[in-house]
């Protein structure tokens, strides 16, 4: 079975703005069995949308619109659906009430315009919307092909806002289609590790996956990690789960420690459970990265059971005074060193009472260095993590941009925790 | 002049991977005077893609291709391109060459796979590519029409990585491009407000812009901002940024202290650059923003001279250690009150010899808070602002998700500091 999603409005061939209805479409559909084929992207123009609906319905056997519903002249995908297929629009007169009721309860009057929201083609269920004014469509219909046969075609219309988009999808074509379609049974796992370049996985990994070829395996590479994700459909949920597990379980015994997750949970969640299962509690001191590790961990609910907080010590007089770094030592061997680290991450653990102190600072660029630490090169920074009993520090050359070291060197952060207590 | 982007490959097809290179595309299309009229997401496979090229020949005058252009059996917009037009493949000699170099310099034999990197359609210009193995193509060419007539089509390839075709398609394909087209002069304006409702932007702002028929311009819903965008394209420069500013100007009498930004600048550049100007120095208390408001000044280049840092006081022990805040006022008022806002903006200003101190504690979610907070609701924040004269102190009520909650309480605490300024 394919699909094609057919993503309606001008404003999506701008630089600005981008379908993204599409993503959450082929999942489930995914999930039901359906490969989608082909996405296209078409502006309000009444002969390029009927020309794109006339060439889905040839290549596919299921064809989605989103957007294109509403109630002025430029919402042309109810016209534009019955003209490609030959058939006519009528209004339908529970829609028409429905909408009616809907501007009296706003005591507004509903404009003329709103009226060929109520239009449906012939022969479509109407797939009512809790969410918007637009109804969705649902036509199970036939179209001919080039040798004058008739195919079974499913045209299903959506509006596009996200919201009513998901809400009509899932709540009335979902048990729409898994009526029609085979019955089936889908298993998913994802492994996530951190600070490791995808083809390093890719390359140690792809001789096991590639074994399970009724497993689909998709590398993703994302914020300084690279997941796993694993998906498997049969007859049963067991043996889909069986499946999965299996590579899952090949997979993580290869990569070992570098994998911080296998139920999809992010790496500051995993530090977090990891610290609290031992009644620890942990505090940062930022210096380049200036909160970002605090707003990557206050970002997770509940965080507060082990994160104490901690100090952004941008400046050195900061540095001094939230974690009694001494002056000597930033002015000897600049902000930007091994001695330093250790100095914020021991000073930030001992002023806030945390198991753990844990500190960055780093030259995030772009500009070079001034002072001590002028002849340092951007990108060069130092985690310290302290226990009370010992400190490590690391020293890392990260690549690439500002943004890019300061989110990297939150991710070594974190991986450093981790490691630690494993 | 109509364009299509066709974008090559099947993991775009997923529920994981988008298309992202045809915003960048469009946005150089546009500058050129070419409108994009469709997009079309295909697979690695041939025969979808052929009949895609072939419907994008009938239906554009201009057809960029983005992937396919790898070393795999996958890899196959090459083939197909050539097989659309009826053209053949034939190896180039000197790409040939510069590949093996490529092999050669890393000390590495070149898989036979490779080989084909080195095919090119009959006719077409080869687009060097500096950052990859992939060149690109460039083909001017013609396509049949329904009735015979030949009609002149570019038919243009580029690699999918998009550091490699932004490379390519600004240094090889936009002066080709503008020595065919018409010349144009474009001039563009951004006006930026912060937490504002789109609608109400629209409603102030439609009687106005709608006058200029000639100025396209876009209203864009970001994180916790509106931005509206103004581009106008004429005979000469003079007068597209005439137009522009015209509009803009009229705009920003309308919307006056609303709008934070006239030139594209982010919202913590221009408190910043307020900042500096006026010779003054913040640090900031962060509590249920866990330092995202440190992160987002400190991803500004060279914010030391304004930012000195601050804490990070996520517990109540760190609110009385790093902000002197009292614990029987923690006790009697919650961490979420005015008074501890009061106390911690205070504080901060006071330990860290900063000209304003800045405060945030509120209740994120989406668990319910306890102790002497208990009563009060999810999405309530006091921001505090403290200049050692007077401690200004605002109550929000913020709705949505943690994440939500958080990013507006950061804008919120921006737009404190520039309003106060200003």
């Amino acid at each position: 079975m394919l699909a094609e999603i057919i993503a309606v409005g001008s404003e999506m061939l701008t630089p600005h703005r981008q379908d993204t209805n599409s993503l959450n479409l082929t999942a489930g559909l995914n999930d039901l069995g359906v490969t989608v084929a082909f996405k296209t992207i078409v502006g309000d123009n009444r002969e390029h949308l009927t020309d794109a609906i006339r060439i889905a319905l040839h290549r596919a056997d299921i064809v989605l619109l989103s957007g294109g519903l509403g109630p002025t002249e430029d919402d042309l995908t109810r016209e534009c659906v019955a003209a490609a297929l030959g058939l006519k629009l009528q209004p339908d007169a529970v829609v028409l009430a429905s909408l009616q009721a809907r501007f009296k309860a706003r005591k507004i009057a509903m404009p003329p315009n709103n009226r060929k929201q109520a239009d449906v083609i012939e022969g479509a269920q109407v797939l009512p919307n809790r969410n918007g004014s637009a109804p969705g469509q649902w036509l199970d219909t036939t179209f001919p092909g080039a040798l004058g046969q008739h195919f079974r075609k499913l045209v299903i219309l959506l509006p596009g806002p996200p919201k009513e988009l998901t809400a009509l999808f899932d709540d009335e074509c979902r048990p729409r289609l898994a009526a029609i379609l085979p019955p089936r049974h889908l298993a998913r796992r994802t492994l996530r590790m951190a600070l490791i370049p995808e083809s390093t996985v890719d390359a140690r990994c792809a001789p096991i996956y590639q074994k399970f070829t009724d497993v689909e395996t998709t590398i993703l590479a994302g914020s300084a990690e690279i997941q796993l994700h694993f998906l498997c459909t049969k007859e049963t949920l067991v043996e889909a789960e069986a499946r999965v597990n299996e590579v899952a379980e090949l997979v993580e015994h290869e990569m070992a420690d570098e994998i911080f997750s296998a139920n999809g949970d992010s790496l500051e969640e995993v530090v977090l459970l990891m610290l609290d299962m031992r009644n620890l509690t942990l505090s940062v001191a930022e210096s380049c990265t200036g909160g970002w590790l605090g707003k990557r961990l206050t970002g997770v609910p509940n965080s507060s059971r082990v994160f104490l907080g901690g100090a952004i010590c941008y400046s050195n007089a900061a540095k001094q005074e939230f974690a009694g770094v001494l002056s000597d030592l930033l002015e000897r061997e600049g902000a930007v060193s091994e001695k330093v680290a250790r100095a914020l991450a021991e000073g930030i653990r001992r002023r806030t009472g945390a198991s753990l102190g844990l500190s960055i600072t780093g030259i995030a660029g772009p500009s070079a260095p001034t002072g001590p630490d002028a002849d340092k090169p951007i990108g060069l920074v130092y985690i310290g993590l302290a226990d009370g009993e010992d400190t490590q520090v690391r020293k890392l050359q990260i690549p690439g941009d500002r943004d890019r070291v300061r989110l990297w060197a939150t991710q070594h952060a974190l991986e450093m925790i981790r490691l630690s207590l494993q």
